[in-house]
């Protein structure tokens, strides 16, 4: 599983904080603790700080490079923010995120490309977020199809079938892994399939245990990639124990250990 | 989904004294307190306890009756045991269990449909557990069809794909998804889908965990029933977090405790 530790977001009040007065030890620890609990990569959101978004970005940015050179999920919606981040990451950078609209993808494509970047493409269209398996498969395959005209490795783009909260959409869970299970055989290699996943259970009770159930779930169905929270050990021993039993890793005693000491 | 308790086993110890010593209380304590968890039928398995095989179960049997009518699944492989003792519970029993050997099923088909019984029939044959899935299902359309030919109606029938211990037949969890998932498939409506849960962490660490991952893993394949810990609560939680994100239940803020009540 690619890992992608989504702490580093405007919406947790202490990172918020850390933004707006400029805090670097904050974030310096978050994106170290959730690098030594697994993640591979870590997502960076500005969220609704008081601060100019793309001046934010590039804070967030340049704090957590002090420390680290992991691979930075840069997530915001807008098309000039990416613009002017991307190139100064180059390789060690995903676009979090773009829809599947066909001059959106291109443009996204192109930059990625262009940059060696990763991409997060949701199969959201004009309509918003499909109801069923079949359209969230279709804009799937469009992403897939646009990645490959425009020369993007498979292994650099992250569909997302995007995961809505049970309490209001009962149905989509199921609906997701279904079009985890399809997209997973849209190509050899296939791309990779991403969720951010704490969406599943917003405003929800037993919000841990929804999420490191539907992981388990998911990661079966063929997800290989979530926006999640690393620090939650929990989540983190179910996904191992999911690859352990999915034989992506063979059982010792200390198979949580072994896991991730090699993460 | 169908809980079959597993605790009333005389491999633990506390079981094999009572059956040993005659303690009531101890069986009638175990039985009671695995339907208040959510068990819709109790496993009885004398084990190793110093006692004469069927004197012991019948001393389960009636210590059980006292308290409960609940269905009970006599655990034993002898054909002497299942065809003394079924026909006193009728369709309040299971036979557990026969292999996919074809007079086997023949005799333990018409045990069951002759006194209303289930049974819980293994896709072993005389080579022993098939190490690939498409035996599994080989045996299973087989049990399938002797159970339709003989009349024994699809939700009597267990078919139980065997689950290995994951330390030493690492491969054997996911051939028995997919086994789950083709079986499922086997007739309309479908017979039942059961697993020995525990045996997959057999000597392994973190068997509670290994456990629930699994069960959740298994749930979305297909598993509808299982004999299983109903006194873990973490494992009771997990399978009904999995029924909730496949739609078996709709979200309601206490939706753990809705299911226990309805259980």
């Amino acid at each position: 599983m690619y890992v992608i530790g989504e702490r580093i977001n405007g919406m947790f009040k202490n990172v918020r904080g850390a933004i707006e007065e400029g805090n670097k030890a904050v974030i310096q620890e978050l994106a170290l603790a959730q690098i030594h609990a697994g993640a591979s990569a870590l997502d960076l959101n500005v969220g609704p700080a008081k601060v100019d978004p793309l001046a934010g970005m590039n804070w967030l940015i340049d704090t957590i490079r002090e420390v680290t050179g992991v691979v930075l999920a840069i997530d915001n919606p807008k098309w000039s923010i990416q613009q002017a981040v991307i190139p100064r990451l180059g390789n060690s950078a995903i676009i979090n995120s773009c829809k599947a609209d066909p001059e959106a993808l291109e443009k996204y494509v192109g930059l990625a490309v262009e940059h060696g970047a990763g991409l997060v493409a949701l199969t959201i269209d004009k309509q918003g977020v499909p109801s069923d398996v079949d359209k969230r498969v279709e804009l799937g395959a469009e992403i897939g199809a646009k990645a490959m005209e425009g020369g993007l490795p498979m292994d650099k783009l992250f569909i997302d079938p995007i995961i809505l909260p049970v309490n209001v959409a009962p149905k989509q869970p199921q609906n997701v892994l279904a079009a985890i299970q399809q997209l997973k055989m849209l190509s050899d290699p296939p791309p990779h399939l991403n969720l951010g996943l704490s969406n599943l259970s917003q405003n929800c009770n037993n919000r841990p245990l929804i999420n490191r159930i539907y992981l388990a779930m998911a990661i079966t169905a063929g997800l290989d990639a979530a926006i999640m929270d690393p620090l939650d050990k929990d989540l983190m021993d179910a996904m191992i124990t999911t690859e352990l039993l999915l034989e992506k890793m063979i059982y010792c005693d200390s198979f949580l250990d072994a896991h991730r000491m090699h993460a």
